[in-house]
């Protein structure tokens, strides 16, 4: 089956505004925490996201272009992974912390 | 001279998506920058942003909701601290991460 990587930054243009800016939303925080906790790749509609398609489609794209996770097409389904050791590379530990503060809001609110 | 704080979030009040977002800013980043590497405390003129004042003062009180600084008013200025040990306590990495990325990026940019 062909595979089609969707338009991404390389990490040379990667920038820690747009990073955060990425970051700094429930709902992506979530596919994020979920991309780096469960299964390497994970289809859009794997999250079980509590949005509506096309704002879930939004917020893939918001952490796709800022470089945070890669999107491919394996035939009619939009794949998406973690970009950590882009991410790791430029920004060391960003990912880690940002991960290690969703885990702690989650405990605190419980 | 008497002070006063300005209002702020408690610490269990702080949340990470409004830290990131308080950082996802060009100008919000340098802020904190300089608060971190600086002098401990530092009035809003003395940043020299080039951005106008009223400006200047939402940047600040982005970053004083979020939990990010502290204000307090000396005489007629207005004084800000980087509250580096409660972001450390709720969000362990986080603030030094971001602050190593402006770093690398500066020297990345030269």
């Amino acid at each position: 089956m062909t595979e089609t990587c969707l338009p991404e930054p390389p990490p040379e243009q990667i920038r820690l505004e747009a990073v955060l800016h990425a970051l700094a939303d429930p709902v992506r925080l979530r596919i994020v925490s979920e991309l780096a906790t469960g299964p390497h790749e994970l289809a859009c509609q794997a999250f079980g996201l509590p949005v509506t398609k096309s704002t879930s489609t939004h917020h893939f794209r918001v952490l796709r272009e800022a470089g945070v996770i890669r999107q491919h097409r394996r035939g009619t389904a939009r794949m998406s992974t973690l970009r950590d050791a882009d991410l790791e590379a430029l920004f060391p530990g960003l990912l880690a912390s940002v991960l290690h503060g969703v885990q702690a809001e989650r405990l605190r609110s419980v």
